[in-house]
């Protein structure tokens, strides 16, 4: 493959992650050490940074401040929700790219995010083919959801799985403190992937975690909840946990959360309703239904941007995907997303990085295997645990100053027009 | 001061903190080593484990599960909130204290707990000397509230500081990613008194931290409040973050809470009103006013139990307020509560432990210093950094397994009756 000398650019995309500045941080610095590209940008804002020719020049950064993107949460160079159109339609946005491209000579791109992002890789890549524009395009995957297809996770979901597993075991400690009933239902993120939620099965597996948890893999049926937690209740003194995902829905296909919330009335640009009130939905049906105190806490933004106790494994690996987007491009390959293959070699875990056709991966969800729920619908099994561990090893360490993280404050040259 | 001679009881009171049981770790490996007395009891539940002769035998416990509660969150023996008679109007509780003071040859009372506790401490030091009845009773602070009189800081507050100021710097991160307006809210606890949520201007202090704070110290005002959101929000380009307490009420002296939420009509045992929903009913009115995105998050229950990034400082000078309470009650002092004395020598801070009368504690508020909040309301002075850095310094450690913190398991096995 003939050597391709150009600039490159990097673009952030969708939801923000603990580890997504780590892939960041391998582009940005891969990039800068490889001879054929002059140049890396940074895209503010993703694909619209692109379109309205706003990018920062990464050259310009302090190296130690790139160092510091490692353990800095959430997408450094702003993130965004922006579905291009389909380009035998409407190719106005790409040929706006592919004129961009041509000005600044970019012939790398990589960009970082999830399903919809990898669409929209897909889509660029394709059209620069098209228009015989020599471009290599490299998807970096990113989501805490953790339902991208062919690959074995996701870089931020083991950061998020880590941080949601330690905070239900602290608010299990918290929860049962007193002599008398709580029923307290955590919500977690996850839109119709249970991989996240179900990542609380590891604070039950320690121990102490929830008692029931609730999947958008299955139908969720308010009578069997009911029971379920009349069951617990009962066998515990009124002392209840209950982990459910924000995406749980009736066997009419409707979100819990719309029982009670006005909040899934909303939809973002992908037509996604935006979700939230599941856990405070749950709450007043069980209020009524036992007459005892609850609690609804909803981990909100915490699970994907508690960088200071991320997992140092997800870090790592995240660091890598980006350097590794970098070797794969200026080695030739181009529509493809870098994927993590699971190895496992005298009884240790090891993740190698391939590449994954983009077309494969762009718009498809994996869920969780069906199998790894126990047969009552509100646990995991051995095998999930399994699965999971070894992504949440290792604690991340941002440098700590003043008793807090110190996170990367990036200069942000805009790149001369 | 003649030796006195007999068992310990232990208890804990109020809402968990991530260090209340450090402080049970310092009371109890005490007791054990001292002696004078024979045994140490930890009540079940506090005052009312007491009452119902539920308390557990310490000696029967593992020497390492007792040091692994020094990075345990929450209420280890449980905790409750019982409010006890005036002794004038009815004895009942009293005698029955009385009553198992002395089949149990009960010498030494340790409770641990926030200003409801030091005033349950203070009735039972009070009934017990009228009584003439030879026991000894220390208090023990706690509380993630810093609301105590007569101590510069209380156990619980530093990790909680810590904490919401960490999570505030996260989620500012993560707020501001998209290009487009939003307006985030972020609730942190503290009824009356402002401590804790001036904690997130460590954020500020951070240069990633909230745009505006208000206190219960001071009027909530909605008009002011919708400018004060305007200005930042023009300023910015549509990107807010505010913190507030649970506690702001307007002035007619009605939580802002009730606004919208039902929560609050609740009433705890003390006849606080249950609060909760403050940020919720807040996001609601600057979407009706702005028209844009708006997030609230509650800290909830984590900020009181995040014991996984607890503060080293708070952890060993509450674990040490637990030895020195077993010390100073050993040394012949009855009737008082541990407290801190904030010493600087060299511009090196020093907690020093001293007693102060639990009458002067119990029921008294400290609120947070209003020369400390800026002109305008909706900030802190450096005065306020200056007295809340010292606190967090230092990240605590709790053992780590599988990639999970490792809690305490207490055997807790029921002293015989």
């Amino acid at each position: 493959m003939a050597k391709l000398v150009g600039n490159a650019i990097f673009g952030q995309s969708g939801g923000p992650t603990s580890v997504i500045n780590a892939s960041a941080a391998g582009v940005i610095t891969e990039a800068l050490k490889t001879d054929c590209i002059p140049k890396i940008y940074g895209a503010a804002n993703g694909i619209r940074g692109i379109l309205e020719e706003k990018f920062y020049d990464m050259t310009q950064e302090d190296p130690e401040e790139l160092e510091l993107l490692k353990t800095t949460p959430s997408s450094a160079l702003g993130s965004v929700r922006y579905k291009l159109a389909d380009p035998d339609k409407d190719p106005t946005d790409y040929n706006r790219l592919l004129e961009v491209f041509k000005k600044y000579d970019i012939r790398y791109f990589f960009y970082n995010g999830g399903n919809d992002s990898m669409d929209t890789c897909n889509k660029v890549s394709k059209f620069m083919q098209k228009a015989g524009y020599d471009c290599r395009v490299i998807g970096v995957p990113k989501t805490i959801d953790n339902d991208l297809y062919a690959t074995d996770h996701c870089p931020g979901y083991g950061s998020a799985a880590k941080y949601v597993a330690t905070a239900t075991m602290e608010i299990y400690h918290d929860a049962r403190v007193y002599d008398t009933p709580l029923i307290c239902i955590v919500e977690v993120m996850g839109r119709n992937a249970g991989w996240l939620t179900a990542a609380t099965a590891l604070a039950s597996y320690k121990g102490c975690g929830p008692d029931l948890i609730y999947l958008p893999e299955l139908v969720f049926d308010m009578d069997k909840f009911i029971e379920d937690v009349r069951k617990v209740y009962e066998k515990n003194n009124g002392k209840v946990l209950i982990a459910v995902s924000e995406g749980i829905k009736d066997k009419n296909g409707k979100y819990i959360s719309e029982y009670g919330s006005d909040l899934a009335k909303e939809k973002d640009s992908f037509g996604h309703a935006q979700l939230g009130g599941t856990a405070q939905v749950l709450a007043n049906i069980v209020k009524k239904e036992f007459n005892c105190k609850t609690r609804h806490i909803e981990f909100s933004l915490l699970q994907r941007c508690a960088a200071h106790w991320a997992s140092a494994t997800d870090v790592e690996e995240a660091f890598t995907a980006g350097q590794k987007a970098v070797q794969f491009a200026v080695e030739g390959h181009t529509d493809y997303m870098v994927a993590y293959e699971r190895t496992v070699k005298d009884g240790k875990y090891f993740c190698e990085y391939k590449l994954v056709d983009l077309a494969d991966v762009a718009n498809t969800e994996k869920k969780l295997p069906l199998e790894w729920i126990t047969e009552d619908g509100t646990g995991l099994k051995q095998e999930f645990i399994d699965y999971v561990l070894p992504l949440i090893q290792g604690e991340s360490k941002p440098p700590i100053v003043d008793g807090l993280p110190r996170f990367a404050k990036l200069k942000k040259v805009l790149a001369a027009k």
